[in-house]
């Protein structure tokens, strides 16, 4: 049986509901984090519980554990769920609607959910993925909501053209994928926006990762210029680097994974496996 | 105890839970329409549930019951709960989350609830009341989503302010409000934006109600045209027609409630007691 951790307990996952009457369910009024397990460790949780505490302010929304409460709470679950590699969702509402917008902070709903690994295919990492676009600008962009209606709107498109991810464009600037951070390589520059989006932890990470080896730029990216990039990736706590070869009809650089996308994707692999 | 439906059963109002895996919830992937009882008798039905479908549609969301099956639970309701008075709530999400981002439009959530009628103070409808307004499109605005982040993080400004309602604005034009439709006097025209807007049904119906009354524009109005209003109100299935004398610091013609409001106010209220 799994087991999650639901509003001060620890219950099966199954008996894990909450009532219709919930302003995260009737408003959307929500937001969640999710981080990455390896080997039974939790990779970059003080900055996933930095984040949530950046997305629960944004909305008044109050954590109603501390951080060390989480972390033990996170533990015990991947022992009980018998798991190693996993990943963690921690999902914060405002709990039961009060005549349909108000809510009480210190009664939130507050779940930790594990949930198994969903990878993007490995072949991804050999030959590359290809994004498709659409103009969105996220409201709240510098919280993680659960307001992902466009998202799932484009799923299906986003398969039927074989893609991986969804790039949102704003003002002619390419921002963030639905789920992940969006990269180019143009020489020895690694550049990546900054502004108008969610600073994804997996992103700043590999910021400070591989700082030593490029002249980080933080700055707009025009869908111009992604004819001038040479190599291209997007970075997400489950998609880890995945090179991009194609954006629309674009194709990145030769339309191969880039050498230093490839550099970049080891590096990140050698810390995790020594995790 | 009180009643509701949910995914074909009518079941104890305490008992309706839904998986913390819906997608309504992790995703915020859901749609809902709120209707009316006047004495035991939904209100614009058929037009509610003909906006429920345009807003399902617009997420490829499907209703699992028809039209005439809504019809005989709502009223089941009503007797069960005993009820005269109230709102209905019809709720239509994805269902369980598939992956992330998927869902089986086969296996939806849907949930018809019967709330107690939540009414602004009657006074407001002597002195009217005020608006506050805030630069705000609404994503997939010709559907009914449950994506409210931005209407309950206002919430709280809102009441500070003693406004009744956010007025939403684009482009230096006002669009909507929250959970109404907005509308100006001047002269004879009685003049209501169209586009980038959910269309109300009591905004349409209030339309054909007075049409003999007014010369209808609907077009757009841009915030500079406020100033020129000799009245304004905004329309709600729970507020029905709600006079607006002042937003934000534009004080909405003399200030009282317009002899044009109270006429379609009074033949709103003659509609609605006969029914």
């Amino acid at each position: 049986m799994q087991y999650c951790f639901l509003n001060g307990k620890i219950i099966p996952r199954e008996d894990a509901v909450i009532s219709i009457d919930d302003i995260g369910l009737l408003r959307g009024y929500s937001v969640f984090d999710s981080l990455r397990i390896y080997h039974g460790k939790p990779f970059l949780l003080n900055e996933h519980l930095r984040r949530l505490k950046i997305s629960a302010t944004a909305l008044s929304l109050k954590i109603p554990v501390t951080d060390k409460e989480i972390e033990k709470i996170i533990i015990t679950l991947l022992e009980k769920n018998n798991r190693e590699d996993a990943q963690i969702r921690i999902l914060l509402t405002g709990g039961k609607a009060i005549n349909g917008f108000g809510f009480d902070p210190e009664q939130p709903t507050f779940a930790i959910v594990v949930e198994p690994l969903s990878l993007p295919p490995a072949d991804l990492y050999v030959s590359g993925g290809k994004l498709i676009s659409t103009v969105y600008l996220r409201p709240e962009f510098a919280a993680k909501t659960t307001n992902y209606i466009t998202a799932v709107s484009l799923a299906k498109e986003r398969k039927m053209k074989h893609a991986v991810e969804i790039l949102y464009l704003s003002n002619g600037n390419v921002l963030e994928c639905s789920t992940s951070n969006f990269f180019i390589v143009k020489g020895n520059n690694l550049i990546t926006p900054k502004d108008n989006i969610l600073l994804g932890t997996t992103r700043n990470f590999i910021l400070e990762l591989v700082s030593p080896d490029f002249t980080i730029e933080e700055r707009k990216i025009s869908y111009e210029e992604l004819t001038e990039a040479d190599e291209a990736f997007i970075s997400a706590t489950s998609k880890e680097v995945l090179p991009i070869v194609q954006i629309d009809d674009i194709r990145i650089g030769n339309g191969k994974v880039g050498i230093n996308t490839k550099k970049i994707m080891e590096k990140y692999t050698a810390y995790v496996n020594k995790l």
